[in-house]
This record gives structure tokens, sequence and C-alpha cells, in this order.
């Protein structure tokens, strides 16, 4: 979109290198576009095949706390991978929009993400107290608690930041530039623990729900768990891959370029 | 050390900055560096304590398995965490020692993190032999081998352009600059998994060894073993935060200035 503009108008994008690029560019965007979406949409769908074909599916009362339970699994992953991965993601997929669309998109998408977290999380805690299972007494829980909490206040700080934006642009420009770093990396932290909540979570599931000895006798749900895991890895290996160096050079590059 | 030399020599040391740094710099070096330091090695000092304390201690016979079983744990934490962790940092805490020596350094920690990873690795295998249980059936086990295959690789890579360096300094010096950020990259992802690895492990062990309703009641053992999940946790936020943008703008800068 910016492209042939001036030199103002494209730094606004976050097109911010000053060549052209390559076919062999372009074709690494598309191919890790592809791939990336491809592996968001599939992680949260292997999920619900397996809850649907191995769990019973799903359901919310007082009789059916397992078919409660799996509410959390799927609620988590589509909250804290595949929602929050695409918001991560068009900071990259979008490099010639405007930048304000751009952030109207990741506000979206982390707008739908934090409804499947909220709910994800009440899904388990309810599930705990219906069977009288104690609270965060595992390293899962400990873990996601962190990554819930730093999810909300990276919400907070972007919503606060976004409206600063709507009320006084100008103003605030060198103050919202300078958080740009620290919103990038925290929230880079949180996906990453959102991530390893997701394993340990995962990981537990299989031992409670096959027994140790079943999980061992690798059964094919057992390998599908590990591929609703495993995928999960990819993921965490595409999103960080795409966003390498936003804490740091392109970033600071654009908040340079934007100084109060 | 390079400090008040010529810019040359100044470029060959991993202080590229070009300001001299202030206090307050300094000020969160210090502390990063302390805190880096107490995490490290207090990991592997928590999980030496628990095996002992609660796990009966080390051993390897074929009428003790589950002390056997304890290596693993041990060394893998010392292998992927504490020595790679230090290795890493190795590139931040040492900005002003010449190139060469860091890279000494990073080598000869590696060298240590080897053979803890392959004992370790031999010490579960063989456990699992001799109480005939599958190998490789879990999420653990399948992040553990893509994180071992990929210490190996990175291994060989960097021993081989170190090798190289050896040989042919100034003939390879443009080849092995573009390995640099492929090398940081991939090092990153390797102790990432590795982190994984880690913490699925822990949430296994602690379900094998309570028992699920055991690890419910979150006794002194549980909350020990969440402690060195969480500890592992914190090493990797700290390992993560000093190397930020290493796959991408520091290390460019530094390929950059030294074209073949
Ligand atoms: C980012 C994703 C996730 C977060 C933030 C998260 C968070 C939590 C929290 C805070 C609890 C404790 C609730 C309580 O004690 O009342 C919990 C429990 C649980 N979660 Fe998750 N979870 C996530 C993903 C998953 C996934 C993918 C699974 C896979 C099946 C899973 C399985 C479990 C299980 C089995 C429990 C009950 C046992 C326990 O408390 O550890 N979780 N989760
Ligand atoms: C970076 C660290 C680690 C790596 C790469 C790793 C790798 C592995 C691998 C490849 C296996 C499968 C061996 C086989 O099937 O024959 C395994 C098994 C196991 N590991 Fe780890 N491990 C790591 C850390 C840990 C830690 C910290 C614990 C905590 C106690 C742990 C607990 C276990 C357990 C209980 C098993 C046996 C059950 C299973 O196969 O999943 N591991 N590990």
């Amino acid at each position: 979109m910016a492209r042939g503009k001036s030199q103002t108008q494209r730094s606004r994008s976050y097109e911010s290198d000053d060549h052209e690029r390559g076919a062999c560019e372009w074709c690494e965007y598309a191919l890790v576009i592809t791939l990336a979406t491809i592996l968001l949409i599939g992680v949260s769908a292997l999920t619900i095949f397996w809850v649907f074909y191995y769990r019973g599916g799903y359901a919310w009362a007082d009789d059916t706390p397992d078919k409660q339970f799996n509410l959390h699994p799927t609620l988590m992953v589509a909250g804290f991978i595949t929602f929050s991965g695409f918001s991560v993601l068009l900071y990259r997929i979008c490099r010639c929009f405007r930048r304000i669309y751009v952030k109207l998109l990741h506000a979206i998408f982390h707008a739908l993400a934090f409804p499947c977290i909220v709910i994800g999380f009440l899904a388990v805690l309810d599930y705990h107290n219906k069977k009288d299972i104690n609270n965060f007494y595992s390293l899962h829980s400990w873990i996601g608690f962190v990554a819930m909490g730093l999810f909300g206040i990276q919400y907070a700080v972007g919503f606060f930041s976004f409206l600063l934006l709507l009320i006084c642009n100008k103003g605030t420009a060198g103050f919202r530039a300078s958080l740009v770093p620290i919103h990038a990396a925290f929230g880079i932290l949180t996906f990453v623990l959102g991530v390893a909540a997701c394993l340990t979570g995962l990981t537990e599931k299989a031992i409670f729900g096959l027994g140790s000895e079943g999980y061992a006798a690798l059964s094919t749900e057992a390998i599908i768990i590990n591929a609703i895991g495993m995928s999960v890895v990819a993921v965490a290996i595409v999103v960080l891959y795409t966003v390498r160096g936003t804490g740091g050079y392109r970033v600071r590059k654009v908040a340079a370029q934007h100084p109060s």
C-alpha cells in the first residue's frame, strides 16, 4: 500500500527496510505465512478432534465434570496459541499495511483470545471444585498462572496505550514508542509461557487420562496428544522465527524514526 | 580490555556500541549477571538436593534402577540449563574480552554440557530397558529427542567452524560470519526446547513419583519439584532477556563490520 509514496508515508507502515524485497524474500514470506496459518489453525483443530473422538466432547453441567474439563485445553490452546499467534504474526504478515490497521487487527485478535482464556480457566477451576481437587498444586498451574497474569497486564497496557493513541496521538507518540520494546518483549514472554503451560498440561492430561502404563503403551490417543504437543512446539518455532529481533532492532528503528 | 585501543581492536571484542556505558547500564549488567549466576547454579543445586533428600540419591546398578534414573534429571538440567545457560550468557558477560577468548570459553562450557547430556540420556534409556518400559512414548521424550538432535548438530557446526578459524582465519571469515546468525538462532531454539523438556519431564516425574492424588495434596516434595520448574522458567527468562536480539541486530552489525 505504502509503496511508491513518500518516505514519511513509508515509515508509517511496518515495512521500514530501504530496499525492494527480492523474489527470494517474498518466497520465504509466503512460505512462512502459509506454514504458520496451517499450524495455528491445525493445532486448535487437532485439539477439538481429540476431545470429540477420545474425550466425549464438551458440556458444562454438574454431572459431567470431565466434559467440562475438556473446555480447558481447547479454549487455552485457542486463546494462547491460535489467536495470540495470529495476533503476533500480524506485525510481520501485514508489512505494507498502515500501522493503525495492524494495531486494530492486533487488538481484535487479542479481544478474541481474552474470553477464551477466562472461560478456559473458569472451566478447570470449577472442575476442580466440583471434584474436590486442590487448586494450583501443579507446576502446570503455576506456569499457567504467570502466563495468565502477564496476559492480563499486557492487555491492560496495550488497551491503555491504544486509548492514548486515539485521544492524543501526537503528544503521546514518544511515550508510546518507548513502551513498544517492553510490550513486544513481554508479549513474546507471555506467548512462550503459554506454550510451556500447554506442553506441561498435555503431559499431565496424557498421564491422568491414560494412566502411566497406558501412556507408555503408546496407543493412538497417546500419539495424538503427543502430536498436539509437537504442533504447539512447531507453532512456537515459526512464530519466534518470524518475530525474531522484535524486542531489539526493527522496533527500535521505527521508534527512532518517530521521536516525540 | 579493548577500551582505549584503536577502533579496529575495539570491534574485535563484543562491545561494539560506540558510546561509553553509563552507571545505569553497568548497574543493570551487574544485576543481570548476579541473578543469572544464582539461578543457573541454584537450579542444579535444587535438583541435586531433591534427589538426595526425596529420591534416595544416585547409583548405576541392575538392582537400583530408580536411583539410576535420578542421574537423568540431574545431568539434563546441568547440561541443558546450567552449562548451556552460562555458555550462552558468556557472549553478554564478557563484553570487553577479545572474541577468541569468548569463543574458547563458549566451547569449553559446551564441552562440559556434552557428556552430561549423553550420560543423562543413557541413564534413562537403560532404566527403561531394565524396567521393560517402552522407549520414546511421551511428549517429553519427543521434545527431548529434538532438543538433543539440535544440540548435536549445533555442536558439530560450532566445532567445524572453530576448526576453520584455527586453520584459516582470514579466508573463512565471511563464511563463518554468515553462520553466526544461524548458529545463534538455532542455539536459542535448542535452549528453549531444553527448557520445555525439563518442564514436561518434571511434570511427569512429579505424577509418577507422588501419584496423581499425592501430587494434588501438594506435599513438600511437590512444592520442591514445582520450585525447580519455576527456577527453570526464571533462568529461561533471564537468559532470553540477556541475549535478546542476538539472532538479529547486534551479531549482524558485527558481521557487517567484518565482510570477507
Ligand atoms: C496456555 C495454556 C494453559 C494455561 C494458561 C493453563 C492454566 C491452568 C491453570 C491455572 C490450572 C489450575 C486450575 C486450578 O488449579 O484450579 C490448570 C489446570 C489444568 N490444566 Fe491447564 N492451562 C493451559 C493449557 C492446558 C492444556 C493444553 C492442557 C491439556 C490437556 C491442560 C491441562 C490441565 C489439567 C489436566 C489441569 C488440572 C490439573 C492441574 O491443576 O494441574 N492445560 N491449567
Ligand atoms: C533438557 C532436558 C531433558 C531432555 C533432553 C530429556 C530427554 C529425555 C528422553 C529422550 C527420554 C526418553 C528416554 C527413553 O524413552 O528411553 C526421557 C525420559 C524421561 N525423562 Fe527426560 N529429559 C530432560 C530432562 C528431564 C527432567 C528435568 C526430568 C525430571 C525429573 C525428566 C524426567 C524424565 C522421565 C520421568 C522420563 C521417563 C518417562 C518418559 O520416557 O517420558 N527429564 N527424557
